[in-house]
């Protein structure tokens, strides 16, 4: 099993609109082989900015890279660069293989 | 839903000692209200160390808190400054709620 995460950093205040932007997003994952589910989860609150990330399971980490290159993935995708007033920056990618 | 992770650096070469350490290990979870899973999961390698985080689901984040403060938590981490020569540094404690 394989948990891919990427870490958001929202700007203070924005925390709302940035959730609203996931509730209303169309992830396309349903049918992906190997996608297990799907969390949007939120951290810890600094002064600069709130933590948040995507949280997703899969079998492996080859069904995760398969549809990181796949047509769901560019149509999951779309329109990423809108919104951008809400994030400090860019994503951070972490990918954890389950060992237990 | 809560999801706690706690974030270990591992000296390089190291990385089989730590999981044996895990997989040894009586967490005393199974009874606990609120818990839902627990895995050891691995990140990346980098040249100083190798990510791993222990990474456990709740129903909420007061079950959690509640079990850091329970007879099970402090069965669990009996010990916890054996082996001390596999990490570096100390865990980083992270913790999620789960918002999609």
């Amino acid at each position: 099993m394989y948990i891919a995460m990427n870490r958001f950093k929202i700007v203070p205040g924005r925390e709302k609109d940035f959730e609203k932007i996931w509730k209303e997003r169309e992830t396309h994952l349903d049918n992906v082989p190997g996608f297990i589910e799907f969390h949007l989860v939120k951290g810890c609150k600094e002064e600069t900015h709130t933590l948040y990330a995507s949280h997703s399971t899969w079998k492996s980490e080859d069904d995760f890279s398969n549809w990181t290159r796949s047509e769901a993935f560019r149509q999951a995708h779309r329109g990423a660069g809108q919104h951008s007033d809400v994030y400090l920056g860019h994503p951070v990618f972490e990918g954890f293989k389950v060992i237990i």
